[in-house]
């Protein structure tokens, strides 16, 4: 059997990490840098990991997609705040037939790629990964790592579990990650948003950790009155979260270490914010089917204010 | 005819002000106050104002409201976040058939006090004023300074111009203070609401000035929903703001110099802020109608948490 080849579309602490996994365990992996190209183009990729450091001495280290061979299997691992930049560098790197791998937050990614490119499987994958890029080059893997994979169709109609799906769990289960497959990727990303909204908004907007929201008790009725509106969100595209998946999100909040959410650590950095795909989508997508998220667009508006701010 | 007494609960920016100013007009005023006591009883009040400065060397100043007389009118200029003191301070002070101001921020103040005193009047006065104690009994009047009344009565029932009304009145514009009167309280409180709504509560939230909120199209979406949404929830008690009420609320900011609300002073201060009275009462009041004010409930629920924080 031919080996299925790999694109790595954002080589950072997400997309470099999974790349370079997957290249260990044999597969062939091309990789698109921007800043980071040089260094990497000489020295390879170094990952610490809580599963064993590893270090790749040579890597296909890329500037500009035209020089990237087309590949079986391509990885968006941008933030979403680049993804107007797909437009350009999807098309020419992914084979006919082929499969986009979207391992990005938030809601309707999927549809916008399915807009770039045509006769090709679209799979979005939902990453619970905790790891940081310490230097050019550099991963630091601190914890976690698994994938929830499911196939797009057109308006996220149910497609159970495909063969394409399979397949790139097959890739990545032989690299040493766990892969759970949706037969409901829509539900998945609702599912992800009950915790992603409260939490990333508020850490921003209130300057708090996950523990600080949670002792208080009027942002913990707060995110919880969040969650149930992703719920209600869930709900106006015919998904059902139950009660009790709120209950086990809060739950498993309070009995977590204090966290610094993902999207307060980009603020603090200064990096931006990832505001439409995690905020703005869902609400107008629910607005769309009649159904106001009044809170979460309440959020929207203050995260883009302070994100604004921020950048200026 | 007699004139009448007024007493003063709360002898801050505000209450010492309009207190100097009645006292000053030749009324006789008795003054209660706390930390200020001994400098005010043996210094009197400095008032710095740009209707023109002047002090009042003597005044009847008291640390205890056993000590003071029964009054014609007492003015509540408490900040609302001390009006669990009313219990105590209020009854022994106002004589039967009297009258109860109460110059404070924020809904069903009025009724709280009907609770505690009977067998009197209460008027409820808003105050457009602009003024701070830069010192013990030294108050700095900046701006402004006119103030809105109507009379309550159970329920906000409407009352029209009441007798009451006028006597205070013709007091307070013999001192130099301009009156408008309203017949209907309620109205008049949600109108002010429209305002301090969105622009304290957001100023608070997002550290910033009137003039980023409006810069902003976000923020200024956001203080345009939450206008409409006090706006819902006069019309959830039979009160109808009308849209040209909000679009010219939203142009005076517009043309307002840069302004730090009230609460972001507060704030800045670490003073407690008044968010049971601006924001508690009306979302609560909302809600017993039926009637849900979610991102007013939002807004509640993030300054309590900075609140409590900043009190820690």
């Amino acid at each position: 059997m031919v080996k299925r080849t790999y694109a790595i579309l954002g080589t950072g602490a997400l997309g470099g990490f999974y790349g370079a996994k997957l290249q260990k365990s044999g597969l062939e992996v091309h990789y698109l840098l921007k800043s980071d190209y040089q260094q990497v183009r000489e020295n390879g990729l170094i990952i610490e990991s809580k599963d064993g450091d590893f270090t790749l001495p040579q890597v296909n280290a890329y500037n500009n997609v035209e020089k990237m061979p087309q590949c079986d299997v391509v990885i968006v691992s941008l933030k979403t705040t680049q993804n107007q930049l797909l437009r350009d560098l999807l098309p020419p790197i992914v084979k006919d037939n082929g499969t986009v791998l979207v391992l990005q937050n938030g809601l309707d990614i999927e549809a916008e790629v399915a807009e770039i490119v045509s006769n090709v499987s679209i799979i979005g994958g939902l990453c619970f990964l905790c790891s940081n890029k310490v230097a050019p080059g550099h991963i630091h893997h601190l914890d976690y790592g698994q994938i929830t994979l499911g196939e797009y169709t057109s308006n996220y109609q149910l497609t159970g579990i495909t063969q394409k799906m399979r397949e790139v769990t097959a890739d990545f289960e032989n690299a040493g990650i766990s892969i759970e497959l949706l037969e409901d990727l829509l539900l998945g990303r609702w599912k992800k948003l009950v915790w992603n909204i409260p939490y990333n908004g508020l850490s921003v907007i209130l300057d708090a950790r996950t523990d600080e929201l949670m002792a208080d008790i009027h942002t913990r009725q707060l995110v919880e009155n969040l969650m149930w509106e992703v719920a209600a969100g869930a709900k106006s595209t015919g998904r059902i979260i139950p009660e009790s998946f709120i209950q086990t999100m809060l739950d498993y909040t309070v009995k977590m270490k204090p966290y610094r959410t993902s999207m307060k650590i980009d603020f603090d950095e200064c990096r931006p914010l990832e505001i439409e795909a995690i905020f703005g989508n869902p609400f107008r997508k629910a607005e769309a089917a009649g159904v106001y998220l009044q809170q979460i667009r309440c959020l929207y508006q203050q995260l883009k204010f302070l994100d604004m701010r921020m950048r200026k």
